[in-house]
Formats: C-alpha cells, sequence, structure tokens
C-alpha cells in the first residue's frame, strides 16, 4: 500500500496455531533451548504447568502481519516494543493484530500498535512497531 | 544465577551464523513470507543486494542468551525493545550480548542491554530486555 | 573446562523431550525410514505399541551434554560406544549425563561414562565417550 | 531379510550429502550448539577451516542402512560403536556401508561392520553394530 492511501486506525490480522514444531524449530533457529520451551517434565512444575513457546517465536506473528499485510511488502522495519502479558501454549491459536497509530510524513514514518490475542481473546503481547515506507 | 549474585556490567554472548535454513524454517514458523527474505531475485534489486533475515529472527538469540546464560532458566521475559539498525544477509555471524543495566531488588527485576553484531562489529540490533527473576 | 581442571566424578547433564518433530526431521537427515519411527499403524502393531525414536537421535543428546558443557567447546569427538537397552517413545523426556570415568594427561584424552534415562528413571542409553582435550 | 538368508560378508550402502540444513535442523533436535557446528567465524579459525557437521548426525547414514536395507527392517538395534576419524564439512557426499560380520544363530544376534566415508574415500566413521533379528 502507497504512504498515502494508509490512515490511522486501518488495521489487518494474521492467526496461526503454535506447534510443538513450531517451539522444536526456533529453539534450534535460536539456540534458545530454555527448559520451560523444551523439557516437559520441568515445564509440567513450572506455574505455566507445561511446555510454552518462545515470545519472540510469537511476536513473528506481527513481522508477518506488517510483511505481507500492512503496509505490506517494501517496507523497512525499524523497531519493535514486545510485552509479554500472557503465556502461549503449545496449542494456542494466536492473532496478532496490527493498526496505524501515527503517520509522519516528512519521513514516510509508520508507528502501528502490535497485539498478539490468543484464542480465549486473552492479550499475550502488547506493543508497537516503527517502519520506513518506502513504495 | 540468583538474583543476589547478578551484578550491573556482567554479560554473556551467544554467536551463531544465520543460515538460509534459518531463514526458511523461520518463514514457515512466523508465516513472514516477505519477499526480502525468501526471493532471491526481489531481493537483489532492493538496497540489500539479496536476501536478508527477518529482524525478528535475528533477535531470538538475545531471547537464547537471556534464557541458556544470563540470568538463565528460570527468569520470565516480561519485555524487549528492538531497533533493526542494520540488515542482516545470509551467511552473517551474529553475536547478542546481553549486560546487566538495572537491578530492582524488591520486584526482582533485571534490566538487560541487549545488543547484536555481525562479524564485523556492526550493530545490527540494539534494545533491552526486562526480566522477572524467579530463583 | 581445562583439561587440568577436568577431575574423575565430574558430571553434567542435558534433558529434553523427544517430540515426534525431532523424529520426522531426523527421518529426514538421516534418511532412516524405518516403519517403527515413521509409521504409527504399524508401529502400534509391534511390542512398541507406537512410533519411537531413533537411538542415534537420542544419543544426540549424549553429544550435546559434551560439546556445551563438560569437557565442552573445543574437544574433539574420537569416539562413542552405545547401547540401546530400551525405547524411547513420542513424548518420553530424555536426561543424559556425562561423568568423567578417565584422564590420560599425556595425550590429554578423557573417557566420559555416557547414560540416557527416560522420565521414569529407565536407562534408554548406555555407554562411554572418548574426546581429546585441546584447550 | 530373514534371519537365515544373512550370509557373512553380505553388505548394503547409502549415499547422502551432508547439507548446511542437516547440521542446522541437528542442532536443534539435540541442543549441541557447539560453535564449531553453528559458528562459521570461529570454526574458520580451527583446524577444520570451516562448519562440521556432528559425528552423531553423520552416523544416522548407518542407522539408515541397517534399518532400510541390511538386514531392514524388523530387526532390533541393539548397539554401535563409533569412531570418529575424520571430519565432515557441510556439502561433503558421505557413504555409509554396512557389512554382516558375524551371525549369533541361537540368539538371531547379528554383528556388522559399519563404516562411513566421503567422496574422496577417505573414511570418517569407523566402528560396529549389534542387531536382534526379529523377522
Amino acid at each position: 500500500m502507497k504512504f498515502e492511501e494508509l490512515q490511522i486506525g486501518m488495521s489487518a490480522e494474521t492467526t496461526k496455531t503454535i506447534t510443538e514444531t513450531d517451539v522444536v524449530l526456533f529453539a534450534g533457529i535460536s539456540t534458545d533451548i530454555n527448559p520451560v520451551h523444551i523439557n516437559e517434565e520441568y515445564a509440567k512444575q513450572t506455574q505455566f504447568g507445561g511446555r510454552i513457546a518462545h515470545g519472540i517465536l510469537v511476536s513473528g506473528l506481527i513481522s508477518a502481519t506488517l510483511a505481507n499485510k500492512l503496509p505490506g511488502p517494501g517496507c523497512i522495519y525499524l523497531g519493535q516494543d514486545l510485552k509479554f502479558t500472557s503465556p502461549v501454549r503449545i496449542g494456542d491459536t494466536v492473532t496478532a493484530k496490527v493498526e496505524v497509530e501515527a503517520l509522519r510524513e516528512d519521513k514516510k514514518i509508520v508507528t502501528m500498535n502490535t497485539t498478539c490475542t490468543n484464542q480465549r481473546g486473552e492479550v499475550v503481547i502488547k506493543g508497537s512497531a516503527v517502519l520506513l515506507h518506502r513504495v
């Protein structure tokens, strides 16, 4: 989408079930082998009651929504703030929503409100993204 | 490491070469199929001159260093700020460094300075992490 | 760890849940497509009652413990003996333990006792590793 | 193959190119994140001159040959001895050869000579396997 077409309040979403495979692969990609992600016996003893997904893995859904949908290909991702507000369990279905919050016309900079919720509507990640618009 | 053992200035690192496999798998995990990551012909025409890794993928090395090394297993990741300052190309070797920046004793909250650099010493991600210490 | 710091009886562990994803990926990496690993209908009819993990896949946890922890990076893996004493089912959580058994100072060769147990304490792999220490 | 059909000297082979993807995935499966496997800058400084494959990963080709070809499905893998005699670099093509070495008729136990060589004919793994024949 062209910068001129963007308006405050426009939004887009991506929804995906977070699988055991996602967690296993992300552990390998990142080398983040925290037992809460890869050791079910350990994770059962924690407050989470079982293995949870890496927060950064889940935030990939925000990146996907920005890149694929709004503003879409051609933007440059300058920054992302993330607050991990609830755990995501294997099998949870997460929706990332991005919404245009501010537009700075002289520098073509877009600020997006970014939120991830699970299948029960609980917010699991809150934050904001800053992008440079180039199209 | 116990909260009482943490000191401002302590640091730890993780180094990994970012491979094409990492990018392909992260595209699948996250659904971020931005052409700059998966379309070499498109990416060659951009300022990057070829496919680059997802910023969020690279930031997984920060998560790994926090989880595996400092403060280590048992912490709860509350938040992460990320500024993507330079692109990471396939084949680049990235070092994530985390350093204790502030300790809030009453709530056992740790703030870490988090930086990723490439094999030429260029900063590719800057930011900070906030963790709740539970051990 | 330096060769001089190693002592007989020192030990280290790695624990991980063996997932279906691990088995699928290892089948692809190794080309070991034994039906007992990839065909649930066949595996249900065997004494195992369902798919089991490849023995060599599980022994990767031994390699990980040697490489990541004791003796740690910088050693050269010269040999490994493996006895597969019990099957590992998908979902089992395996702990690999390595323990210094003998030190040969003139050649800087370390022999490690290597054992994998499941979440019920049953030994699934027994054996020993030989490493050349270089640090 | 039936136990009665096995003869000393019978052999079978599997050949596969060891890719960067194999190494990345095996690092994730095993949690073996030795820098010699995942950090090209580090590995370039070692005697290997670049990243090498995990020895246990390569030995998966032996397991594959036993399971897929000789003696084939239905055997139970009791043990494997491995000597890692040369490094395997990313891009090397490895052939695992297994050969019947001894047959113990009363217990239906098969001992196999197992050898892996690279595309230049250099032996990279030597060892032997013991299997229980059930068909």
